[in-house]
């Protein structure tokens, strides 16, 4: 039996400024090899990666650090792997916290294999019934994102409107079923049709619209919540905050979660209704899962009933193999390419579905029972 | 002895675009002369009205309404008088809960003399030693805002940096003084070298700058906050908010009081730090004092004692006689006309005192002690 493997890692040749492209990432093969053994008495666990998960945040990751991204995370380091949430599987373990065989998800490199320190490491209960992919996603940070977004930032009450943006990526198609769940009125927008079919049909929203076939984003939004709005999950920022602001209720509240239409523009989109918020007396706050991750049982309590019950669907779009990884995350910022934006701000406003690097063949079969693997 | 009495109004031409100007209000005597009885069964009071309050939010209700600024407050009528908190004596009553000689305030039209419904009028203790003219100020809505903004909105916690912009003006120079009280340290921006030595020597700021002075706002705020800051207090927007964006340290909190450079411009600001929100995790909330009329008991008994102890001062700028009451209001959002703008942005950020218009030569040596009214 052999006691290495080579590893491939996905590393970011330089900071990108701009958007980033499937350049500024390159496929390489570590110069070490990987032994499967850890070391003794480094209390560390080697892993498998089974999944890897590709997030908007990653895109700001990629830019060189400056004092206010570094409040929220550290910048990757050119020369050296990317990194974001994964699953993986224990091949060897000096923690005794952690078995050969487990599985687990957390922070880890882009990489095939990966030593890892336990700390911030989140074992997986097989017994619950869910694909593993999900602990990148609905059980995992992003879940987390949702629950802790909605419900602690913005207080829902039932029968009060709810907007998303993004409807149908990783956060926002959870906040609109949340959000069904509590008896609210929820519209999403996102930028294709077929995303705009599953919001209606698949995950229950009430309205949805295409960002990119509206002529006027105020428009759409007086149509879909002709009283108002009392609640705005934020996604994308920019030109569609400015609508939301317009079409506010007093008292609304605005949680937000992502500006990935503005983070890697140089000049961002002008908002001509900031002082709606004194108006409407808006309470407008950004937030960040980790910051709860105290309220992450809690947070379990409440979901996993309602995905026992089939209540709560969570929808991937699953990209195989490492070697895709880069041009799944730089499609999280372009989006569809052979969409042709007639208005070029709006060719920005993209987030996908949740995006998930699947880095083994052998688990393609197997996506709707962990117990399987 | 006359039972009749002209009446002197300010009226509104027409609605205003852009910045007001002098000549969109006009003095006129009202053609109807004023009994100086009070219908009976009208349960309304006749009062003479002696102190008139110049607000930033007057400029708002100068404009055509929209859907936006309606979430806040109504338009003044073209052709009707303009109006805001004024204090006033009462002459007739016909509401058993005042009487004649009463001094009462509340919301009244700009003009001599007026006949109010007493809701939302309130009657004034003139056993508390005060100029009868703070009651557009400290002890009124005003004083009622910089409280809300400041202790519901922030929360603040002693050893916190505070940043308060148009730091000298109506509700600015009241939030600095709080802040104080609450062992913070507090910074104040202005626009002339006399309103920053006012916050420095007068007001006990900590420091201040004067913005006009100043070729990068976010050089000086990093000199005067080198670790950051946990609560700015908004009166201005635009440029300032945005500089302000990239100073918050994590979890700071903005409460969102005025926006006053942004309000009547047709193209507002860029902001190019908004996603700063969420890197910092910061809560910015609009807020009026309207919503806080509930804890206005609460918010006498916390500054009574301090002005009684002679630890809280306020600082007013008293404009004498109806007539140039134009020119007071509009220079509230034009500022000093001798001040040659370099950054015409900037020029837009003013806010001066506390202004306030006396109506009555017969009070003009009296304004320290109410009781002598």
């Amino acid at each position: 039996m052999e006691t290495t493997v080579s590893n491939k890692q996905v590393i970011l040749r330089d900071y990108v400024k701009g958007f980033p492209k499937e350049s500024d990432l390159m496929i390489v093969t570590a110069s070490d090899t990987v032994e499967f053994k850890v070391k003794h008495g480094s209390a560390a666990i080697l892993v498998k990666n089974l999944y890897l998960s590709c997030d908007p945040c990653m895109g700001i990751r990629m830019r060189e650090p400056n004092h206010s991204t570094l409040a929220l995370i550290d910048s990757f380091v050119p020369g050296k792997p990317i990194a974001g949430i994964g699953v993986s599987k224990v091949i060897d373990s000096d923690d005794p916290a952690f078995e050969k065989g487990d599985f687990v998800w957390g922070m880890v490199d882009w990489e095939g294999y990966s030593t890892l320190n336990t700390a911030g490491m989140f074992k997986i209960d097989v017994n619950i019934n869910v694909p593993l992919s999900n602990y990148t996603g609905i059980l995992g940070m992003i879940g987390l994102t949702a629950y802790a977004g909605f419900f602690e930032i913005c207080s829902p009450k039932k029968g009060e409107t709810v907007f998303v943006s993004a409807a149908s990526g990783a956060v926002g198609q959870l906040v609109g079923q949340f959000a069904k769940l509590m008896g609210c009125y929820v519209v999403g927008s996102a930028g294709t049709k077929q995303k705009v079919d599953l919001l209606l049909n698949k995950l229950g929203f009430d309205d949805a619209f295409n960002y990119k076939e509206e002529p006027d984003l105020d428009s759409a939004l007086k149509r879909c919540f002709p009283k108002g709005i009392d609640i705005y999950f934020e996604n994308v920022g920019g030109e569609m905050l400015d609508a939301v602001l317009l079409n506010m209720k007093t008292f609304g509240r605005i949680a937000v979660c992502g500006m990935i239409s503005q983070y890697l523009l140089e000049t961002r989109d002008r908002l001509q209704n900031l002082p709606d918020i004194i108006f409407k007396r808006i309470k407008m706050q950004g937030f960040t899962s980790i910051d709860y991750i105290d309220i992450f049982p809690k947070f379990l309590q409440f979901v996993l009933p309602y995905i026992k019950e089939g209540k709560l669907i969570y929808l991937e779009d699953i990209v195989q193999g490492l070697e895709n990884g880069p041009s799944a995350l730089v499609g999280l910022f372009t989006g569809q390419k052979h969409w042709q934006a007639s208005n070029p701000s709006r060719s920005r406003m993209m987030k996908s579905y949740k995006y998930v690097l699947r880095l083994r063949d052998s688990y393609t079969n197997k996506t709707t029972k962990s117990v399987m693997y």
